[in-house]
Parts: structure tokens; sequence; C-alpha cells
């Protein structure tokens, strides 16, 4: 049950339903998710996260593929029963297997594992591995 | 400061100097991490540990860059200090550029943030996203 | 579904019964929330949680509403649906408005994404905020 | 030790310093701190995340003090070491003092008690408590 | 509701089935949970998970009761619901009282809030505690 | 670095003080560790505290040893380094073994791993594990 409410295209302030025509656009869709519909009730934190999700997820160095494992694998460490319905279905869509939803999910796990090792003996940083980027 | 001692080669038993040279020929390289150090003081563990990264990290439906960076992404909503400097250098190792990493971080960041409103706003999952993959 | 019986006064123990007493009269009413009833399963955690609830939510140099703003953001932090919907309750109850709680979520996706940036880049703590509090 | 290096002016992008010149004039120093100097190392991030910060942090509903008090204790339940040094410095020069740290962090460590007690025996939401705010 | 079908014996793989047995025959009982028909769509870390389970989960210098206790607690800190249920009634089946549980969760309060109190102010470990073991 | 002064007995407040003297009463050494040097600057949540862990970590249905294992193990999960390193040493004191340790470590990493399928794949609880404990 969400904190809010799940604001209709009637409901919505103006500023809002600009953002949720852009979404229409974007995804070629006249479906809304909820999760623009709850954040709907801020249409300042709406306009911005929008604004982010279109920076960051259109086609780069990475393709958009690629982006929804990595956004699904932080969805699965953050524990984010939403995120985790929304972008398996969303990584489906542009092309995510079962086998490579079952390689993701190994990586995961096994991330989830060795983390949880070097955090629980507090494993110093090897030497050759501490010089940051620019410094190689 | 570890928990426990980093063992050398001298002092680690039998078992756990296998998998020293099992990472050696894997990797090609005379090196061998802190983590599988700290890890030789539970032999054990040491194998379980192994196995599972080498029967998880090589090709398969995604390539080995892609797991790394999804590894990366984990460890760094798992707050790893140790993982995410290890694992940023082994990805740049597999091809990782600067434009790539920056995505990633890119992407790790917005999850960060749209999972934690779908957290904090207790969004309801769409209908429509509920089944699952194998009911589709 | 929790993990244990929510208790009625009936089936609570007597130590127990006197803390739901102290609830509903500090809070003027004859109502005591689920956390309490599954809570009196233990008296001895019981007493100590409401004593801390008690000696901290009071006024102080922090006014009430300031106190259960911080208290949702930590819940929201935390992933804890209980806790967002009793204390999105409490915080309206002491005079949060819907403007209000728009912004304190927008710190909390804020603090959310800018908490990942330092941890995932593991971003040094430049010298001039490393001093102690004491020592300025 | 950072992931990545900490540009000086001399090596940030055109971009990226139009970005530090910002930071300058907002807050009346010529000092630029490090999480500013990490991110310049991707322009377009950096100027998503100051973009933010100028649009979330400034007086609205909420005043700058309870806003950087709310980041403070977001920093704490997300273990940022580099939040929690910069945002409590931010918040004693906006007029935390001693006694309101304290408080702050009495009720970051009740509601991380609480939380665990709801989340740990699954407490069921009371039906009281799951209507969202615009259906009251 | 879960991300993927819940496969039955006769929607399993051979190699999936073969670990649903040797659940059946290690726990003399022909139930085999939701968590394991889940994983057995991908028979290969269905296999790794089950194989670390029976090694680590089986009498050594701890008992079994200890292990599930400790179990649950890891299981309170992480969050999940799934294994709160499931792994409370396993360690009821190895013995765990109604008392001890109660002890067990008020350490698990306990160790939250005082590692918030570590973590959010930032303590120095004290040099006494800092050798590893083996120097010790 | 510590966001407080690690107070001595000489700035510390007379109730501050008189916890100092109780924990050198109960632990039998005049050492006092730095998490309660860093909380007296609030005696009042250091009390709290202190009486939290008097009445808690003695000997009741669990054996002191096995509550610093659990202890441990939360601290493991909340990523506390200053917890991990004091609590190993506690446990030592009180009789873990490097086995036990061990052990300990395999079940953290066993549970980090269930627990994240359970998360990641939304597994539903079977209904024979939700009935609470007491309408069993």
């Amino acid at each position: 049950m969400p904190l809010v409410a799940l604001l209709t295209d009637d409901q919505a302030a103006p500023e809002a339903r600009a953002v949720f025509d852009e979404i229409r656009a974007a995804r070629g869709t006249d479906y809304v998710n909820n999760i623009w519909r709850a954040l709907a009730n801020d249409p300042k934190q709406l306009r911005m996260t929008w604004d982010q999700v279109r920076a960051v997820m259109g086609p780069g160095a990475l393709d958009p593929l690629t982006k929804e494992l990595i956004y699904l694998a932080v969805s699965a460490a953050n524990n984010c029963e939403y995120c985790l319905h929304t972008h398996s279905h969303a990584a489906r869509a542009k092309g995510m297997t079962d086998a490579m939803f079952a390689e993701l999910m190994q990586v995961v796990l096994l991330a989830s594992q060795t983390n949880r090792i070097a955090i629980s003996l507090q494993v110093t940083v090897d030497d050759r591995y501490l010089a940051p980027a620019a410094a190689r």
C-alpha cells in the first residue's frame, strides 16, 4: 500500500502531466508506471528523476541492455521489490534471455558472498590495487 | 587491518596452497590477492568460494566484461571497499574504458535513487509486472 | 504475517500490560500499535524499547516534529515498511504537511545518491573535515 | 584511496570547471570538496548532481538546518564515512549545536532498533495506517 | 509474487530434480521449499547453493542449532522476509525455545544499535583490538 | 577519525564517569573502549546503551558465547569495522576457537547468499511457514 496516492492524469498537476506525456512519447505506450504516479505528488522531484532517467539510460559507451542488467543487479542488492519486477520486465523487453537472467543472478549471488568475505574479515586492499586510474 | 592473518604460501595448509596454485594458473600470474590469503585460514570455505568464482565468471550467455560490471555495481551497492578496488582493476583488465566506468556509475546512482523512491513511498507493483516469466 | 503472535491485553503478561497502559496514557488513545503487541512476547525487550522511545522522542534541543522527520528518513533508508507507514502518520499528526513530506523525500533521495557516489568512488575525506568537534 | 583521480581545476574539463565555479559562488569560498573533484571525471554526472543539490537543499517548507539533519541521518544509516564528516560540518555551519547532534543520534539509534524490530518480527502494518494520505 | 516460476518436479530439468531428491532424502520429508523450486530455473546455481548448504549447516565446531540462530540473525539484518519465516521454523525444529528466540532478538536489536553508534560516530578501533588473531 | 572527541575520564561529565566505572567493575579491567568514550559526549545515550548491554549480554536461555557469535554475525552483515574488531576479541575471550570462527563465517556467507536469492527472485513464503508461533 503506497504512502501517497497514485495520481491519475486528472489528479496530477500540469507540470506532472507534462512528464507523463514525455514518458508516453519516449516509451511508445499509453501506460504510465505506478512509480511515476506516486512521484507526481511532487512535480519537482518527478521532473528531476525523469530527466535523469532519460540522460542515463540511453545508448552510450554501454548498450541499453547492459545498463538494465546493472540496474537490476543494484535493485537486487538494495532489496527493492518494485524495481526487481519492473526492471526485469524492462530488461526482457530489451533482449535479456532466461540464460542471461540466470547468469546475472549468479554474479549477484557470488558478489553478495565475496563482498561479505572482504567486509567480515576486514581484508586489506592489496597495494597494487590502490592507485587511482589517473595515476596509472 | 584484517581480522585474520593473510597467510603466505608457507603458512597455508596444503588444501589452501592447492587453491592458490589454481588461481595462479587460471590468471596467468604469480600474484595471489589478499582475499584468498585471508580465506586460506579456512581451506573449506576457500575451496567453495574459488570453485564458485570459476563456475560463474567465465564466458556464457553474458560476456566476462559484462559480468565484471555487474560485480562492480553490486560491490558499490554493498559498500565493499576491497571489492571496489579489486574489481574495478579486473574490469579495466577486461576492457572497461573510462567512459564505460562513468556510465556504470551513472546507472548505479540512478538506481540508488529510484530504488529509494519505490521503497520510501511503498509503491505498489503494477499488475502487469507481477506475472513471473514462466506464466507469460 | 508476523513471526510471533500479536498479543491481546488478555494474552500479555502483567509486565507487558503495564507498558501497554503507559503507551495509552502517554498517547491519549486506547489503541496500541502492532509493534508493541509483537514485542509483548518478550516483556523485557518491550520495556527497554518503550523506555527508550519515551526518553528520546520528547521535546529537547530538537522539536518533536523534527525528530519524527529524522525517524522517517532513517526508516526509508532501512527499508522498513511498517515504520514508514506508522511514522508518516505520526509525523502528520505532529504537523508534517504534504510540502514538508515532499522535501523530506527530496533530501532522502539526494542523500541516497551522494552517499553512493562517495562510497562507489571511495572519495577521501578532505583534511579540513577530519578534526572531531572537540578539537576545533 | 579514491577509485578515480581528484581532478584539479587545470585537469578538469571546461564543463566541470564551470560547475566548480558555481559551487564556489554559491558557497562563498574558494574551496571545492573532494567529492566534486572525483565527480569531475564525469562532467555529465557532476552537472546532474550539483543541479540536484541546489534544487533540494535551499529553503522551502523545511529550513536548511532541518534538511542537513535529515541528510546526516541518512548518511549514518547508509554507512557513508565521507558524508558523515562533510555533512556534520555543514550542519554545524548552519547552526547545529552539540545538544542537537546528540538528539539527532539518539533518534537514529532508536530508529535503527525499532526498524529492526518491525523487520525481524515481520510485524503487520495496522489497518489504520495503511490508507495513503490522499485517501484520508 | 516471484520473478520466476516455482517449478514442479515435472517442470524441472533432470539435474534440478536430482537436487530435489537429495533435499528430500537429507530432510526426511517429501516437501521441497519454494526457494529450491525458484532456483530450479538455473540448475547450476541450484546445485552450487545446495552443496554449500550441506557443507556448512551440519555439525562441526558449532552445533546445528547455533548455526540456525546465526542464520536467523543475518536474515534479520538483511531484511529477508522469506528467510526469517523459513529459518525461524528450522531453528524451532532444532530446539529453539521461545526464550531463546527472545534473547536472539535482544542481541540483534542491541547490535543494530551499537553497530550504528560505531558507524555514525566513526569511532576509531582501539589499538589493542587491531592485531589479527595470528599475530597475537 | 571520529566525529566526536573520545573523552578521557577527566573530560567526561560525572554521569558518564559513573558509567565508565560500572564498565570497569563489570569487566574487571581498567580499560574503557573507544565506543564508550565517544558516547560519553551524550551521557543520556551512554547510560541507555550500557544498561541495555548489561541487560542483554549476560547468561540466560542462550549462553554468553552464543550471544557474542550472534553479535559478530550481525556486525558482519551491517559492515561495522569497529564492531567486528572488538566483538571478535570479545568472542575469543569467551571461548571462540579458530574453528568456531571459521564456521560462523561460513554461515554468514551462506546466509548472505541465500538471503539474496530469496530477495532477488522475490520467492513467496511457503504457506506452511506463515503461521506465527503462537498459532501453531
